[in-house]
């Protein structure tokens, strides 16, 4: 294997072998260790220190459903600290039938200069984005498809990474003509397009495969994986995830009163019925869009939808829970279709909808808008697209956009926006919001499926909670599984170590397991630490730890001294 | 002496005795051992829990010239640590005969109800604003005078505080028909405008005095010092103090090459010629405008000036250094009626100048407006009394707009704007911005004057300058002296120890006096600790240390291990 240093100061590529520190790490784990390792952690995270970082996990580019994640990592000018955020789509996959470890691109050059990488195989070339600027990351992917060929992957940014708004991130194309996949967490669109870098693309590995130490081991764990996946009464083809994707939690999410509505002023929502997965599959269905489909080659869970209008032509795929949180009934929103109105924009732009529907409910609170009025709020998200301020401001996340209009209900900690849980009434994603070296964000640990097991509206068991989901989080987000297909690993560890010593020959044992997963948060720790991050910038925000919560009018109120314990035994 | 305590929620005002571990503090001390023992530090800064403090110096109200500045603090909503920012005016010395050591504001009303606190001695009590709402700190003053005599002194917020921009200062009134007196620095006004205050009012303190506890002693020292800033070549009446007021070293900075210049690319600028004091003072007197007039009663140096337009009709005063540096020739404007124009504006509006300057500058950077065009920046400000989100941005300081913007070159420290002296070719200044507990803040400890001591582009000498400087400092804004009266307290600190003796009787050592000082700082490090800032906090910008600034192509590279041994010996 090996790795593809790229200067955009020089604007030449440069090959290396894998460093021997960088061997035995993929995905977030070794985007951790060679942020820690290469840059300064008090770096500007838009200036030349900062390093972005493309990583297939351990996994990657093998035949293991659902573990073709793509990592995408830096320091974050979102929440100042280091981040991990992962896409489906094909580009995991292909890196690593490429062999590829990482993309590691550098510096930067004059501000508004940007570049397009083309990747194919052993050869790598930056060539100048010409008229590929100022443009979304549909017609980004549509114009180098064209160019390359359909069948490559296309990485790209749109206006929101071009104008360097903390709120963008990165799309990936999937298979076909499929959009769409994002890393959309912290910002790092913003540190893609601080290094003029609009698009990569990375022709398809044809013919290629990852070369096996023990074929039979890793096949026989594979299989036995795909087959728990398949067999899962909520993954298979009758499950809840598949028919009805992330989307399957909104009722269950409403009813236990912990969905953002009118910017997280409640956690039950009038309007939910309406945003359910049950009626979001109902509606695709009758349009004839698409539902079931996969966002990654070899996915057996295959949750994707494609929603159309009422017209029947699509409109964005895939419309997922926390999009419908954030951009629906938080903002008041109780139509599929404004969420999806909202959804396509933010993809376009190249926007985080999470960070964006937080940073329109401050806007909101503000009055430049109104809570279920579809047209003030797209009137205000369209703004993004043209480098306007407010636009801009929007595009920047909730933590500024509440700094600019001096509103402090703002959801965020560690400068980051609250996923689709409010912290009030799922008080174990609370914890991981206040912990998590990546800020607010539910894929760092998500307490919503633990919800019988420990009371969500109870302090008790909180902590020891997150931070076992913290270390599986940190596993799943290492070796480029997807979140939904945690279950088997969780009940059989043997099977990840089976996988890994398969393809690499490493000889993991269960202890190298788990002190590898904890390692990834050890280190994210230190680079947070380093770069400046103290328990204040974790916290919850005044608010939600003071104003009640309907439906159970609950604050959040787990103490700090179990914050500040969460990893006292990682 | 007695505390007026302010509760916004409950609108309702209750005088206190002065308790015992404040009996000996004023002004600057007494915020910080307040807020310390007070609030949260780790707080909302625009929440319940901040509280708003203004306060006299030690010596408010007593005779002593120059002395009658007026204290304001609170915890800063731009540098999230600590802050007191200080004006002229008759605020200080009118507190200080009422024997008010203390006005302490607490909690906060429902958002957009304003009230006016209105003090007459003993008595105090908060009206609604009714229709002084909206409008600047000019016509404030006019209206509130109006009803409550011209002789009352009224400290108010314009638009940038009613909208919580954390650009937004606080103006207080002076003798007779004076304005302007801005206690700018830290975002304070948008404190008062959480606490939905928008001016205070307080009645003229005719016939009161302080009590001296002795009287002879008391009027020996303050006879001795005042003689020395008489008799002072800078400071009297043929001094450049005098005749120049603060703007008498654009010359000496611009030479120095340390003058803000385009955003801070440069250390010179080739229009300084045009904006220096001597310019200003010519100006001023063909036009019959004011010079050597005095902001606070009894100030025998008398720097303030009034600035008249073409017409002779009066624009503003008193145009200072910083303001020529940040909204002159950081600005590329040439002309100091240009100066003057976006002067008023930001007095009116109520916002820091130094601020603003940075912010506009930072704007121009992103193609916002035009360096030297004076259009296109008073198209950007004017917004900020509209409320626009254009004009919040700009109002809410150059970090917040340079987060928008997306642009990294921006010159703060600890969040806040810095003054006119790049530190990049005045390192003492440097190192204070990169330590003081009061971000960059050039009256936290100013190495102008000791340019001839330590050479201002070395790295040697200057954290122990700065060290010195800062405590000199502490004992200045506690005490309610200018920072222009230093010099004979400095040769002679028993000066200040007689005259605090004099009047409180507290038979203070020199080591009193020097512990005293010492503490201020001490206490402010500690709030700034508990509020979660750490060392990166208060770095000199990643591009201060990386791009040369001419004409002496020099860095900031005073090394972080003495940033952060500054205070080892405190």
């Amino acid at each position: 294997m090996k790795i593809l240093r790229v200067n955009m100061k020089e604007k030449n590529v440069r090959w290396e072998p894998v460093p021997k520190e960088y061997e035995q790490l993929g995905g977030r784990a070794l985007i951790a260790k060679l942020l820690l390792g290469e840059i300064p952690p008090a770096c500007d995270a838009l200036g030349p220190h900062n390093k972005l970082i493309f990583t297939p996990g351990l996994l990657g580019g093998a035949i293991v459903p659902t573990a073709g994640r793509l990592s995408v990592g830096a320091k974050s000018p979102l929440t100042g600290g280091i981040k991990e955020a992962n896409a489906g789509g094909t580009a995991g996959d292909t890196l690593g039938k490429w062999g590829i470890k990482a993309i590691v691109v550098e510096q930067q050059p004059a501000p508004g200069e940007f570049s397009i990488l083309v990747l194919d195989g052993d050869s790598a070339e930056l060539v100048p984005a010409g008229d590929i600027r100022n443009i979304g990351t549909y017609a980004t992917a549509d114009r180098l498809q064209e160019r390359y060929g359909e069948d490559a992957t296309v990485i790209s940014i749109g206006q929101a990474g071009e104008y360097l708004m903390s709120g963008a991130g990165i799309a990936a194309t999937g298979e076909r003509d499929q959009r769409s996949n994002h890393a959309a967490r912290g910002g790092l669109g913003a540190v893609m397009g601080s290094k003029g870098l609009k698009a990569v693309v990375i022709k398809k590995a044809l013919g290629k495969a990852v070369r096996m130490h023990d074929d039979k081991l890793f096949r026989t764990a594979c299989k036995e994986f795909a087959q728990a996946l398949i067999t899962s009464p909520k993954l298979g083809v009758k499950g809840s995830q598949h028919l009805y994707g992330t989307a399957s939690i909104v009722g269950a999410v409403n009813e236990m009163g912990a969905l953002p509505t009118r910017s997280f002023s409640s956690g039950r929502f009038e309007g939910a019925a309406e945003l359910r997965g049950e009626k979001l599959r109902e509606i695709i269905l009758a349009r004839e869009g698409k539902v079931g489909t996969r966002c990654m080659p070899g996915c057996v869970i295959a949750c994707r939808n494609l929603f159309n209008d009422k017209e029947g032509k699509p409109v964005v795929g895939s419309v997922q829970y926390e999009t419908i949180g954030l951009v629906g009934s938080n903002l008041g929103l109780d139509t599929l279709d404004d969420v999806a109105t909202l959804n396509y924009m933010c993809n376009d732009f190249g926007l985080d909808t999470i960070e964006t529907g937080a940073a329109l409910g401050v806007a909101v609170e503000a009055g430049l808008a109104k809570f279920g009025d579809i047209d003030s709020l797209v009137g205000l998200l369209r703004q993004v697209g043209e480098g306007t301020v407010v636009g801009r401001m929007i595009g920047s996340g909730c933590v500024t956009t509440g700094r600019v209009l001096g509103v402090r209900r703002v959801p965020a900690a560690v400068g980051q926006a609250m996923p689709a849980y409010d912290p009030r009434a799922l008080k174990g994603n609370g914890v991981t919001y206040a912990t998590s070296p990546q800020g607010a964000d539910h894929t760092a640990g998500n307490a919503f499926g633990a919800r019988l097991e420990v009371n969500p509206l109870g302090v008790e068991g909180q902590k020891e909670l997150s931070l076992k989901l913290q270390i599986i989080a940190a596993m799943l987000d290492s070796t480029g599984l997807c979140l939904f297909a945690r279950p088997p690993i969780i009940s059989k560890p043997q099977l990840m170590i089976d996988m890994i010593n398969g393809i690499y020959g490493w000889g993991w044992t269960l202890e190298d397991y788990d002190r590898f997963n904890r390692e990834v948060l050890r280190t994210e720790l230190e680079f947070n630490r380093r770069a400046g991050l103290t328990p204040n910038d974790y916290r919850i925000p005044e608010y939600m730890r003071e104003e009640p919560l309907p439906p159970h009018n609950t604050v959040f109120d787990v103490p700090d001294s179990d914050l500040d314990s969460v990893f006292d035994t990682l």
